[in-house]
């Protein structure tokens, strides 16, 4: 018995296919475009797929257009990743991901005193420094000064 | 342009294929089998893909067969999943998970007084008991008689 073939994903009509992403990165992307099991559209991803450039990841949602400041957190985890929108079966346009100079509500400040891990109802407020190293990201919280330069993927909120 | 064909994912030579997740239950079904970020085999998901007895979940792991333990935790999220081991592109096996009688270390138990939530090293421990509405599952704390029959997806370790 062969494999189903209509197991495969297909080739979308109408959305969102997020290429390059780092391999391995996947489901941070989806958590940081707050994609959780509560989402209703149609999401298909691989991990680790072997590829010319080596491993990457790819994403596609279907039926959504998602904004480009949702789509550039993106550049946070993996920023050599590629936004590509799909209408009717066609690439109408594609992008590369660009790196936010700030971000809220985003990542958890890695200092347990900040005032942003407190029970306080205040959202983790971050300005976005690219270091001279080509994939360099590090995040100088506005609060208490603390800058995170490893892990950012580890403390996505 | 047309949209890459070669971004579709491909029906797999060696693995684990899980089918009829339910809908919105596959990132769920990647926590209960351990598989982060930090995974290094291909994997790719499909989340509310439409079919024939409505939306389903896919989840395809490459060259990885999985143990029938690891795999049985699946029934305690999505009881009519199946799982098919494939060897070189043909499913060898087919099989219908089975609500495993008992579980360790995989979900927390949402008594915030139970011993397993304590700073103490103790994994948790649940029997597991079956109602008789078709899927509904229960889980009883062996350390805090704590029954939990609601919300076992959200409260997974």
């Amino acid at each position: 018995m062969k494999e189903k073939r209509d197991l495969k994903i297909q080739a979308i009509e109408n959305g969102t296919v997020i290429d390059h992403i780092k391999a391995g990165q996947a489901l941070n992307v989806l958590r940081i475009l707050g994609i959780s099991s509560a989402f209703r559209a149609t999401i298909s991803f691989v991990m680790n797929a072997p590829g010319a450039g080596g491993k990457k990841d790819v994403v596609k949602i279907e039926g959504k257009e998602l904004s480009v400041e949702e789509l550039n957190r993106i550049a946070l985890i993996s920023p050599k990743a590629t936004i590509n929108i799909i209408r009717d079966f066609e690439v109408v346009q594609k992008n590369n991901v660009v790196l936010p100079s700030y971000v809220e509500g985003v990542v958890r400040c890695t200092n347990s005193n900040c005032i942003s891990n407190s029970s306080e109802p205040i959202k983790s407020k971050f300005s976005v420094l690219q270091s001279e190293e080509e994939e360099g990201v590090s995040l100088y919280c506005l609060y208490c000064e603390h800058v995170i330069s490893e892990e950012i993927a580890g403390n996505l909120l």
